[in-house]
């Protein structure tokens, strides 16, 4: 795999083969392990930037500290592949965010090494203070180290931690890996903070404390982390922000230069009484220049050429559906000023990027701050503003007390755009857009529809513009359309409306969302087999087509409700429905196909819905099992 | 309803009444106000202490700004009682918390002085920041003000809030109301730094920039809001938190001199070009000795004697739901030293207290801060501890992306004591525990329970400290148990096993949760009417005991699930797991009863479960409807 020598690299089995290193040696090991990242990485695919950012850290982290007796704590995990390599998981780098192979982010299943997994941001210093409590409280565990980006720290849940471990007083390290740059540029005013301290921070003071240090290493203490602080500020009595909040503040310092890397956390390690922070600068994608040179760089990529940088085009025959979001949502920003975005740091990946080309001023970029992104939203709904909520569905969980309390409860017209619904391919379980049709479809008053290909996308987002007595979401997946004909404009849609799409008089398949086109393909399968079915496109989770499902159940044996979701969601809902209206009574067969009831690991979208069982294939299947089923069987769930 | 006489507040029917007084007559203004809002709450109990501390605030905001055009926005809105009396509401504040009555909280549909409701804390500022972008494109809306507590400030979606307010730069105001108490007394590190700066503040400076700026109020601001800053400061360039985030910050100011008050918001609305942050300190239940004197300064009270300041005591003859949690976690935790509790600063309202009384260092009060609460639960159970994570229902939607990517993706043993389960009362729709059922149910792994009674919350404490292969939830309502014996301590229920109470041969009703004396009640009824009716409590939503259900189905013509949350929950995984075994192919009757698809306004829980159809008689109507439907209509939803 590798393309250059890596002769330290070769010896290291795991963090304890670090241990006898030379710090020159630990510099040169980083090298190499940069070098086995980039080489690695550009065969998978995968989050480059982020991970070459923290190399040296990782490396330096490593060797100062003892895990798996301490725990590491990497936040989000994207940047675990340096921590992967140097844990024992070098062999097996290829798999990365691969069926069956390593995921891209920490996780517990995986390795000692990863004592709490990560995917979304902010939660690493909660879960760090929780180690440290049970340190605290006997449990045979060590330090615990929590290394959290610029970005995710701006998070409220990072500060919520932050203030707590602050007044708990207990000995913690967080690390504030600084880069200046989250996924998208950091907005808000805690970077500008950052990147004031970053400037004005008096490295050449640093640089003497860390010789000092160093040539101290063996003597006790003498001031604690107190001397530390004013060495770094230099004023006595005057604090940073993480002071304020109970931490003693060491920085910054240069994320790669090995020598200060060691010098402070042995330090730090040393010495430290109670919650330490680290102010660590790093430069994304360091030390491959077509990363730093990127304007992402790289955060994400796809398989690329070292040499060139070029990464491998993905062929799509289709617009994703995440651009079809954006281009229709810009549209109907240009017909009506009231329409405004929000995003939580996720401008492109929304697609809300599109309309802040032309229309900057009415795109709001909050932050990784789901919780206040919603209720801002709310408040400009309450000021007569058409506001679109745009967040990936697992990260509205994060915001989804602001769902119920300030939209759903205010009926206030908020549209939800829900996009990365249903299961999400290589950044697997952790992002798998799995809940929301049940946690949105439970509460009063919200409308939930889903797209089943992009066409029905513009049309949904110019009903959710059109619609403006409550609250509407729509969800879409990850990933390209079917290409079908795109209109010029989307039409409005009649609120909790479906669509018949084929008629048949055996079966009634009725599915919710883009899981339509596995339905046509099973359909035209059980036609082959003289099996009819009538096909329908639920639109709706919420309002239900009730006259439609009344028909369906009226005219078929069997009803087969299809979904990219969890229990609890479409199908519980038709399900629920039917029986209040007692279209269960009489000997109508019912199935629901939605996600089985555990976490589906990474691998491509296609293979996750086969681990799923919600192929075409599978519909076909279930359909034929429930029409031969015997009757007789029933009340007998043993035999059935 | 007054007993002082009130000459000045008889005269104010809305905000307007209160431009043409002299600041002096807004002075007795405020304390006519006092003691109408201590003669009022005396006769319906309610948030007392937080309403006292505004008394003054409420009226110099409402002679200063210019609502319903501005925007006051009360965060989590139970101080809200002097502004209800000054915004028209003072002839039905008779009614507050009641049935058809006012609302405690603030309520976009009661008053268009309320423009965002609230009950849940720290929304205050994003909604305010809404309504200022909306003013900035061209919406018919002044200017914003948020007033929010120093407890409510202190959690993550404030942060977010302020963080992405002081980015945007808009003018806008967020009076901090610091009474350096939130329900419980203030925890975590933002709170100490408030009461340094409070401590420390340059009240004499700020009281001759009160008098300048009285002095020079008609004329411009001339260095603007930078010099307010550094005259309150003291020192250039030295900036506080707050200010660190984008703000300009004038204060500590004195939240009940009229005086300073009036200064302050007149020349802040004068002068302010972008966000200021007013700092103002007041006391909880200021003004009424017994209040003031009480360690919960009365944040909520009965009714009470308003000479003696007695309050009415409730005479309840059996525990609450919260009091038996409580002790039966303490026995746990005596006799296993690894349990711990963590609470988000609601320590007596769950109960934890109790455990706290006894074993003070392993009970975690994190703060408002759901997010880092459930994550730090999710660290200790990796670290071998046995949290018990108590958080009201309502609240828990805070944690919910927590609960799905820190617990239950990982299978951490994090134990949800979920309190205020199902409807609550006076508090309304704001605090209906209605969706957790649904939303922990539909998470792989998570093990879902309600108590029927006291006594099953006991067994169910103690099987949830036993089990520690996963995450377990066990839900329980707001108030005083059924009466039934106690156990010692109790015992452990097989995990996903339900009980039978009552055998009957025509109908099967399948509780989940308190509900059970209802279904009681009603299948007393059904037998006196003739048909005959089993009874069974199912104790988990997850995992279903399906040869409970499935014998259920076979040997009764109806089977009809009753549960205290909303659609989407228990009623709909029955049915969901019977689809899926050929359970419903047959022409069994099936029927969920749960909360209907609206939000149901405050009165007493039993009010409340009438207006939701929840009644015994109501159940007793939907066997019989059931039992006596006409098969021959089924497929015909228009006649059924």
């Amino acid at each position: 795999m590798s393309h250059t020598r890596t002769p330290l690299l070769d010896r290291v089995a795991g963090p304890q083969d670090l241990k006898p290193l030379t710090d020159r040696e630990l510099s040169q090991l980083a090298d190499e392990l940069r070098q086995e990242v980039i080489s690695s990485v550009s065969e998978t695919g995968g989050h480059l930037g982020s991970s070459l950012g923290v190399v040296e850290l990782s490396v330096a982290i490593h060797a100062v500290f003892n895990a798996p007796a301490d725990k590491l704590i990497w936040d989000v995990g994207h940047q675990c592949y340096p921590h992967k390599i140097l844990t024992g998981r070098r062999h097996r780098m290829s798999t990365l965010r691969q069926k069956d192979g390593l995921s891209g982010f920490t996780k517990r299943a995986e390795s000692e090494y990863d004592p709490f997994g990560a995917a979304h941001s902010s939660t690493s210093i909660s879960a760090a203070l929780g180690f440290t409590v049970g340190r605290d409280m006997g449990m045979p565990t060590g330090d615990a180290i929590a290394v959290i980006g610029d970005g995710s720290i701006s998070a409220g849940m990072a500060y919520e931690a932050l203030n707590n471990a602050g007044a708990e007083g207990r000995r913690l390290f967080v690390i504030l890996n600084d880069n200046e740059m989250s996924i998208a540029p950091p907005v808000g005013a805690m970077s500008e903070y950052l990147s004031r301290i970053s400037q004005v921070g008096p490295m050449p003071i640093l640089d003497a404390m860390a010789k000092d240090m160093e040539r101290f290493l063996p003597e006790p203490m003498r001031l604690g982390a107190q001397r530390a602080r004013e060495m770094v500020t230099g004023i006595e009595g005057q604090g940073t922000f993480f002071e304020e909040l109970g931490f003693d503040y060491i920085g910054p310092i240069d994320g790669h230069d090995m020598g200060q890397l060691l010098s402070v956390l042995r330090a730090a390690r040393t010495r430290a009484t109670g919650p330490v922070l680290i102010h660590c600068c790093t430069v994304k994608g360091k030390g491959y220049a077509h990363a730093e040179g990127s304007s992402d760089k790289y955060h994400g990529v796809a398989k690329f050429d070292v040499a060139s940088g070029v990464q491998a085009k993905s062929k799509a025959n289709a617009p994703s559906y995440t651009t079809v979001f954006g281009e229709a949502l810009t549209q109907e920003a240009a017909r009506d000023p009231r329409v405004v975005a929000v995003t939580a740091a996720m401008p492109s990946g929304t697609g809300v990027n599109i309309m802040a080309d032309r229309f900057p001023a009415r795109v709001f970029d909050v932050g990784i701050a789901e919780q206040h992104g919603v209720t801002f939203a709310a408040g400009m709904a309450a000021a007569g503003l058409k506001p679109f909520c745009a967040i990936y569905s697992t990260f509205l969980q994060r915001g989804y007390d602001q769902v119920v309390h300030d939209v759903a409860l205010q009926k206030l017209p908020v549209r939800f755009a829900i996009d990365r619904a249903g299961l999400v391919g290589a950044d697997g379980a952790t992002h798998a857009g799995a809940f929301d049709i049940g946690y949105m479809g439970a509460l009063p008053g919200m409308v939930v529809m889903a797209a089943a290909d992009e066409a029905e996308l513009a049309h949904m987002v110019v009903t959710a513009a059109e619609y403006d007595e409550g609250p509407i979401a729509f969800r879409y997946p990850r990933g390209s359309g079917t290409g079908v004909e795109m209109p010029d404009r989307g039409e409005v849609i009649e609120i909790g409306k479906g669509r018949i799409l084929r008629e048949g008089t055996d079966v009634a398949l009725l599915c919710f969302g883009t899981h339509l086109a596995e339905c046509e393909m099973a359909a035209a399968m059980l036609e082959a087999e003289g099996i009819s079915v009538t096909l329908a496109d639920a639109r709706f989770a919420k309002p239900l087509d009730m006259d439609l499902i009344a028909s369906l159940a009226a005219n078929h044996a069997a009803l087969i409700t299809v979904e990219q979701g969890a229990m609890g969601g479409f199908g519980a809902f038709v399900l629920q429905a039917m029986a209040a209206k007692g279209l269960l009574d009489g000997s109508l067969k019912l199935r629901t196909m939605c996600l089985p009831d555990r976490f589906i690991d990474q691998a491509s979208p296609a293979e996750m819905y086969q681990d799923a069982g919600l192929t075409a294939m599978d519909i076909m299947s279930e359909v034929s099992r429930t029409v031969k089923h015997d009757t007789t069987l029933v009340g007998f769930p043993g035999r059935a």
